[in-house]
């Protein structure tokens, strides 16, 4: 059988799906096959069809894993907050820091004030250092803007990034992130605004894959987030949510019944969001580097998401005021050290089920034949090590389609 | 003046003190010279003599600060234990982990069954890790050989390092690690062993530049911790101490009544060592990395530290049981977000007070003429950044020894 690209002498960890439901599905003495940027083969050597490559490449014995996936960030944004950072080391208060034009709303100017070409600048370095470590397809979201065309741009910007390096990109719009200051007191307005001004033409252009808000006491309510969802449903888009990551405001509970594909954060999710979620299929998209650096001590409910067989995503949330983080390979280990989750839980965090709280199961996050010929191929000898270790990067080669 | 290399257009950052004792002095408009591996001057451009340099290099405003220095790693050692991390995150208990080989034995074991060569190769991937963030100078302890030969073999290859590798290495008997199995019940016999049989040797061949103890419940008495810092200063060597990490046993005062050059974790340590630090000027070596692998809880007391004006350290404690961790930028951030040590705190911890906890004040540490010409240039646009971010390396350029 004809093929590009052959990878031989393997050990893989496919991510697939099990009779039993669990395990990395490993297989030892393992080979992937490429044709047009596809994956034609992925499993046992002894099992393969008889290959005609183009392009052999011998593993000697590395792993190789389905590219990682980073499903939630906000990697397109002017400024950073290291001065905000330093200040709130010293003692400052947030009202200082507000004084001293920090907080979301010095990410909002400094993001309004950029060009294009200067978000998708600004945004490169973060975005190369994820793919140094085998980040294949990022999710990026909309929301410092805050206005409608600084929201456009963010997705142009986010959409760019895929035609400057060898990566997916998702987009997801997230008007509804914050109060701008044009809005003060009429939350009712701006989300009348972000439902009839921006998501008709962020869905005309094709810019969003996806439709999120902050559900929470200092963001948006029920109410306003279900309007929202509501506009997002009627323009054919899915939708998804930062919910219960500061109180519990049942967002995780409304993000199911409106089909979400995930539900994010979820420090303070109760039982009955739980049950939601296990029944509609929505993805939990844990983010514990924003749980590292905002000191939160209130965990995410693990066990009980586990034990209603809720998939669990990780994502580094990559944004400047609470997440300024640009290492899958780092959430893998705070996810296993903070949150407890096993190995096996941590690697299918962004891999499968990252892909799901995408709705991109069906393309990437698992090496099955069909699916887009995303790799990674680590120097380890065994898979834990990806999550057991800090600071260090394995990654010997990454493949996004086939190449 | 004639010199062999200058940096211009740069802002520094000196980390030398200052007339008030506080800030990183910063210098804009700087510039460095180099002659013979050693800094000429760094500083004001403006008050810089006239340098006829053989090669100048544009730093275009980039910032430079001293090569960092990460001043306590177990950098040498076989194996990993990545697995016994598995088990433990799937629930097995200490003794379960023990059962299945893990443990300090099982790090114990890989590293007497390796020869120099493999302990040299194994190491490189973890050192390369810390270089390639700007690390000029790394302090590598002995500690999993437990055993004349093996101790020795750790020793050397820990100096070999520096011969593959631009970077300064300084060497850390750690005899005093563990109990070795042989002396089960007798760690008085192997501390006797330690100082009569190990000690002599090391200090003849040259190959350590301090010795280093666990002074612990799982570790060695006080009482034994004396005896191996008598037979130290005996053969003139300086030391240091693993102290109050889980418990206190008044390490720190018994470290600073010997002139420790530092002591090391201190979750556990109370005022009068905290006193008795202050008084001898002993560094506080902080490790957080090892304080969030373990899941501590129990801060060491900064405040009280910064209160006596000890100097405190940060550094990775990279070791396979308890900090498996090659980013000393990722620790800088821990000093912060963990134990709110402030921006200036956290860079003074790996340049100058790490050069103090080494002994190496006259050499490393702060960009000042006489000292070694090491340097990290960054593209950032202030120092807070390097705190501020994780997983993210804006390393543009390092120098060693002027090149
Ligand atoms: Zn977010
Ligand atoms: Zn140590």
């Amino acid at each position: 059988m004809r093929c590009d690209r052959m990878w031989t002498d393997a050990r893989l960890a496919t991510m697939a799906p099990s009779p039993g439901g669990a395990g990395l599905g490993i297989v030892e003495g393992g080979v992937v096959a490429s044709r047009d940027g596809r994956i034609l083969y992925a499993g046992a050597a002894a099992d393969a069809p008889s290959f005609d490559a183009n392009e052999t490449i011998a593993c000697e014995g590395r792993w190789i894993t389905p590219g990682l996936i980073d499903g939630h960030t906000h990697l397109i944004h002017g400024g950073d907050r290291a001065h905000e950072f330093e200040l709130r080391l010293q003692g400052a208060s947030y009202e200082e820091i507000a004084r001293a034009g920090g907080g979301i709303v010095s990410t909002m100017t400094a993001t309004r004030a950029a060009s294009e070409e200067q978000l998708v600048a600004a945004a490169l370095p973060r975005l190369d250092a994820l793919i140094a470590e085998g980040v294949t397809t990022v999710e990026v979201k909309s929301g410092y803007g805050l206005e409608r065309e600084a929201e456009l741009r963010m997705l142009r910007a986010a959409r760019a990034l895929g035609h400057c390096r060898p990566v997916g990109i998702a987009t997801t719009f997230l008007g509804a992130h914050a109060l701008p200051p044009e809005y003060a007191g009429d939350a009712d307005g701006y989300i009348e605004a972000v439902c009839t001004q921006m998501l008709p033409t962020v869905a005309a252009e094709g810019l969003a894959d996806a439709v999120d808000a902050f559900c929470e006491g200092i963001g948006f309510t029920i109410a306003q987030t279900e309007r929202v969802f509501a506009a997002a449903t009627a323009l054919g888009l899915p939708v998804k949510l930062h919910a219960e990551q500061l109180s519990n405001r049942h967002g995780a509970a409304l993000a199911a019944r409106h089909g979400a594909l995930s539900a994010d954060h979820l420090e303070f999710l109760d039982a009955a969001g739980i049950a939601a979620m296990a029944q509609a299929g929505t993805v939990a998209t844990l983010l514990p580097g924003a749980y590292y650096f905002v000191r939160e001590t209130k965990l995410p409910p693990i066990d009980a998401l586990r034990a209603a067989g809720v998939p669990i995503a990780l994502a580094t949330d990559c944004n400047p005021g609470t997440s300024p983080l640009t290492s899958l390979l780092l959430v893998l280990n705070m996810g296993a050290t903070l949150f407890r989750l096993t190995v096996e839980e941590c690697l299918l965090g962004v891999t499968r089920h990252a892909a799901q709280a995408l709705g991109l199961s069906a393309e990437i996050g698992t090496l099955e034949a069909g699916k887009s010929c995303d790799l990674a191929i680590w120097d380890i000898e065994r898979p834990a090590e990806l999550v057991y270790r800090m600071g260090y990067n394995p990654l010997h080669a990454r493949i996004w389609r086939g190449h």
